[in-house]
């Protein structure tokens, strides 16, 4: 099996670092948790489930450009539908009767949503959402779990990260996932101040298993909340239309007041929504947030054909099927070759692990040693299916795997 | 001349009222300050210099999607290397080169830049220069001018705003324009907590006159900042590129520590920028912030395009003749009309308001009479000029003009 070389990623990647800070930055930095000579820095080719490198090697992707592929790269009906639009109107100085199409879509689908807002990046909207909570209740606390990932207004950063300061995480409460009790002694003592609690529809930390719902759980933040006339909302940019097209907490039984998309609404168009109920509308409504691109018409379009293909051929069934699949081949392995893989998340979008391993090496290096022969895995981050993955690939992965295995049983033993 | 009316507008606003908060929001809100019935609300088409509504009818455009469009919408060689990029890769799970070489194109460029970091909202990058100062200097608190706009994140909002709350605005010090003695006071006061100055390169706030810098102002907070351990950040996000190729601040002699750019960059393709000098280069990299979409590769693609032809054909100048023949042509209308015509700012992005209108009706009923019959101008926000405005389209703009003098009179008397 071929051991990729990157010497032209290494090259863009001196060019970068000249006029770039970090070179490739945020959460496309080479990791320093990963063997970065393991790694292609620079890529010009994506299609389907595949990416090429600058030099030429070919990835299957499991990252899919951090969960906005969500229907294979460079999908021929969601293109169609862009270059549609954007040969008639993209930016424009009036809004675009696309905008309101997709709303109209978003609010068909989605249970919870009466009402759609639309901007960029999934922090736009999760904003948004703290901003309506605050309109609506008159009150400034926000309840966040450990660990939990919104974006990176300062805010949301964990306090001491560079560039942030001490206030910025004085209206903020973070709690333990599952941990209804802790959420009670939040409720005991500030409740009168809480806006809102905002988490993810499962946790899907980073360097830590991902972890669902406890039975019931959503359900009792949701009644907690509500009597503590407090909203609730749910950040499923990173999950959204990977569970359920109704937004995941259909996946999970309850009903939050807001819902936070962006990522895969539009199968790698910049796009993010806001959905909400009823009561949250007029709040919404007063609100201002707003910004230069936000009324672009192609990511619409995009949206709307993409949402439509993955909720004709429920994509959410399928990348469960492959997830499954793929999880459930190397656990087999894992053990074939004495390891133990822990699998943790949702088989849409899973977290690995190789068990026995407390400085992380292990992990990395597996890791490393599969992306250098084809299969594009990152060590501490939840990966991505898509529906272009296809059963081949998911086999093609599994021979990667093993030979994976054996390169680092060679490494550090088993 | 013809009397634009917006009944489809109309249809598909009532659509979205009942899905979207405000129908139509943020600065693409029909305005609670202009004459509603005289605006389209919505738009399928738009190309050079004009869009059209869902009604068929034309305008020649003055707010170019609100800045993002510079050299006419659907620009041919813009939106060529903007499909030759998405044909090979736009989102991805790695960088693209083109991003290294849009950085290095800018450092060349622009005088103050030695790095240069991508996301896709001006307000993206205004943070992302805060907290870079933050960071270098250890410092919490910002600098910054009464009325004086740089997105719509909490901190940066009027305080008192629906959603924002008091302790947003913390560790934010407004100061009046070109006041260099409040500069000192604030200085005097609160030096050793001072991250960073940031305005605007001129004074563009909304409902007022547009001022310059003051002969030596710049130059003044520039030296008076540093001497305080400070960094000096321009937000260019509005005007950049439509003074000067290498920043606005070259258009001024001075040299900023930062620079945000965004709209024009592009040509109506999502994208921000911030640049800097080498000294902020490290704390740049050390500060954690990212987005979903901040490396698709086709808005760099299209940047590189849209600037290499803005230096070409010597954007700026362009724009400045075409704006110094519109304004100067509509003052010399308003007189002959016998009302007063002020013109502020930079005829590339000029505010216009008619004198002695203390309700402002004036002024709107006059741009309200301007839209309906062809002519896109807002009431209280600075205009944009393109540099595919023709002379020919300002012409037709004057006469435009003429009859909506001719109809206020009629409405208000002289």
């Amino acid at each position: 099996m071929n051991i990729y070389q990157y010497d032209k990623s290494k090259e863009w990647f001196q060019r970068a670092v000249k006029v770039i800070p970090c070179g490739v930055y945020g959460h496309f930095s080479p990791a320093p948790y990963a063997p970065v000579e393991a790694y292609p820095f620079f890529s010009d080719k994506a299609e389907g489930a595949r990416f090429w490198d600058v030099d030429g090697n070919e990835f299957i992707d499991y990252m899919c450009a951090y969960g906005p592929m969500v229907l294979g790269y460079h999908h021929p009906e969601v293109e169609a539908a862009f270059q549609k639009q954007i040969s008639i109107s993209d930016a424009n100085t009036v809004a675009s009767p696309r905008m309101v199409e997709l709303a109209e879509f978003l609010c068909e689908m989605i249970p919870v949503a009466d009402w759609a807002f639309f901007a960029r990046n999934g922090a736009d909207v999760t904003n948004m959402a703290v901003m309506v909570a605050r309109a609506a209740t008159g009150r400034d606390k926000i309840i966040a779990i450990k660990g939990g990932y919104h974006g990176t207004s300062p805010w949301m950063q964990a306090p001491g990260h560079h560039g942030t300061i001490a206030d910025d995480h004085d209206h903020l409460f973070r709690i333990p996932w599952n941990d209804l009790e802790a959420l009670d002694r939040i409720l005991a003592e500030h409740g009168s101040q809480i806006a809102a609690f905002m988490a993810s529809p499962f946790h899907h930390p980073i360097f830590e298993d991902n972890a669902l719902p406890a039975d019931g759980y959503w359900q009792q933040v949701v009644d907690k909340m509500h009597e503590n006339g407090s909203v609730v909302i749910v950040d499923d940019v990173r999950a959204g239309f990977r569970l359920h097209m109704g937004g995941s907490n259909e996946h999970y039984g309850f009903k939050p007041d807001m819902i936070a998309f962006s990522k895969a609404i539009a199968n790698g168009h910049a796009l993010s929504a806001l959905v909400g109920t009823d009561d949250l509308k007029v709040d919404a409504a007063k609100v201002f947030h707003t910004g230069s691109f936000w009324y672009c018409a192609g990511s619409f379009a995009a949206a709307l054909a993409c949402l439509n293909i993955l909720k004709a051929e429920d994509g959410p069934a399928r990348m469960r099927m492959l997830g499954e699949k793929l999880t459930g081949g190397l656990r087999d392995l894992a053990s074939s070759h004495g390891y133990t893989m822990i699998v943790s998340g949702e088989p849409a979008l899973p977290y690995l692990r190789l068990a026995d391993d407390e400085t992380l090496m292990l992990q990395q290096a597996w890791c490393g040693e599969c992306t250098r022969r084809g299969a594009f895995f990152t060590s501490h981050h939840n990966w991505f299916l898509s529906t272009a993955h296809t059963e081949d690939d998911i086999e093609k992965t599994l021979q990667i795997a093993d030979e994976a295995f054996k390169a680092v049983k060679k490494q550090f033993g088993s």
